[in-house]
């Protein structure tokens, strides 16, 4: 590659600001390489200078542009749009705008986050209300990509196909998968195979005039069983699925880990298995997928957790660098417009409804 | 209690027929007591008496109403409903119809037990197209009610509410929780709290005017916490709540195993931990919560799985005798036209949406 990748960093987002950002640089080369990466760094520049000294990153790694202004992580979003302006995350979106970055990533307040991000690169997808999360989702197979997980309430059927657009774009472009397959959430029983959205998506992303490789309906618990690389789903059953399937998860450790400690027995076992215990909660841990894309804005933008730790960031930042250095956002802005074509040709409505 | 408590059994239903069914009222017996109960078995005579010899049951516990008839496992719905007149579980429903029988229990066919149900008893509830289907979901405090999982797929704010009144009845009836408190599943953040029909339904149920001890939203990860006795949402959001959270079990479980296989050192461990590891499987284990009652009919109509065990399907019994004991079907009706009262009188819209 012959010129470097510019990463923009809101280094006063999250929890723990510069002394999570700064070693997440560090973390995302040791584990991805990266000396092809610039780091743009927004924030205090005292602050940010102590973490880059501490970890051995000087201005060829790193640039900072200084500013006081943070957004507080409980800052309403109307409030942070208002009063955001020239603070780290506003400079640090501000970059992807102007193009001085390819992509920024922040661990600050997600709302914010969202509001900036609209107001300052807009959306790029028609009839959003706001940027779609996707979620990584752990599964048997893998990784799969499930969006929307919360940003729009409800989700009309062209809604629905711009999900599949941005999300089958992302794992080709962040997982490396090939032709990724795409799935509408719908319930499973013959009778009633879904509302009006769903199955008008369905018919659409059948209709083949999209280049999406479409598997059809998926229920619930294929989400799990990764059976296919990208669920589609309206913001309001997609943040309820992901936050039921979070309950089961802890409800199930906490049976587990009451299990294994519930008499002199168990807890000699648990500790003689506790290394494949280990490596199997690695698996689910969410470090080892921390960085959600905010999709369907004319700009890449990656949410870090904000709780994250450097390890967690630099996967982040990974995400980022990988949306960056692809086609993702020439790609959706293909098929965006050959969608627009399609509805306009009206060939929305020709398969009409699964059988 | 002076007279005995009469049920009626589809004694061909599920995938085993007479050889679960049978013993299943013996496993009633022997765990719940319910001497006070006679059984009416709708299905092949020679069948049921040769399981009833096997198990020690007299014409003193069952009587046997035969007939050759039997809807198939895979049969539509649509093809039940046209040519069921006459099998085991057309007959068993009907004795609920005729007074013959307090309650029904059929592990048969789900869509032909909802579609003869509804033809023959009637939808007690206005507007729904068929009964709500209720899961006794476990959770970290006992087990919460989720209903619709699965038989409406949009709902109004009218059906939210109705369905609220049910769960109630239902969780007081069968888990004997006094008041139980009553969540409408919504999404988290500020912002967007949901749309039209959950703020609606939040407002009525707010309002005072039922009496229900309503909590207010409640998130997915609130559903496995236990947080409230019984979640309303619509039976798209619900079924595919509850097949993601079945998904993600059967993901950690698989894991689990794999990581307790990897080796020698956890295969020792393992086998120490085993008894502790099964006690906590058998908690999430699903014939300890079989038993799904169809909400909303003029009648008591439960379903077992069909795959169901003996032991399992002795426990869908006690979910039908529990209702049938108690005040569960004058209460939902009570509440139903008080409901509709309401709405008259226009105090749905009265407190408008909460803040």
């Amino acid at each position: 590659m012959a010129s470097k990748t510019l990463i923009s960093l809101d280094a006063m987002g999250g929890d723990h600001g510069p002394s999570v950002v700064v070693p997440g640089i560090k973390a995302y080369r040791a584990r991805f390489g990266g000396e092809q990466v610039h780091f743009h760094l927004h924030g205090d520049e005292a602050l940010i200078r102590a973490e880059m000294d501490k970890h051995g990153l000087t201005d060829a790694d790193c640039t900072i542009f200084h500013t006081d202004k943070v957004v507080a992580m409980d800052e309403k979003p109307a409030q942070a749009m208002r009063r955001g302006k020239g603070s780290s995350m506003w400079n640090a979106i501000e970059a992807v705008k102007t193009g001085a970055a390819q992509a920024v990533v922040s661990a600050g307040n997600t709302g914010a986050l969202m509001a900036i991000s609209k107001l300052q690169l807009r959306m790029a997808a028609t009839g959003l209300e706001r940027p779609a999360i996707v979620a990584s989702w752990p599964t048997l197979r893998g990784t799969t990509a499930v969006l929307d997980v919360g940003a729009n309430i409800g989700s009309d059927a062209k809604q629905l196909v711009e999900f599949a657009i941005m999300g089958e774009a992302f794992q080709s472009a962040v997982h490396g998968i090939e032709k990724p397959t795409v799935g509408v959430l719908n319930v499973g029983s013959e009778e009633m195979k879904g509302h009006d959205e769903v199955r008008e998506a369905h018919a659409m992303l059948r209709s083949g005039h999209l280049p999406i490789n479409y598997y059809g309906f998926v229920e619930g618990d294929d989400i799990a069983k990764g059976t296919v690389d990208v669920i589609v789903t309206d913001g309001f059953t997609g943040n309820i699925a992901l936050k039921t399937a979070e309950g089961t998860a802890r409800f199930i450790g906490t049976l587990l880990k009451d299990a294994l400690k519930s008499g002199l027995q168990s807890k000699i076992g648990a500790l003689i298995a506790m290394p494949a215990l280990k490596k199997m909660s690695r698996k689910i841990d969410p470090s080892t997928v921390n960085g959600g894309p905010l999709l369907g804005l004319n700009g890449l933008v990656v949410k870090s957790h904000g709780g994250a730790t450097a390890e967690g960031f630099g996967n982040a930042i990974r995400v980022a660098v990988d949306l960056a250095r692809s086609d993702y956002l020439s790609k959706v802005g293909t098929n965006l417009a050959r969608m627009a074509e399609m509805a306009d040709m009206g060939a929305k409505t020709d398969g009409g409804v699964d059988e």
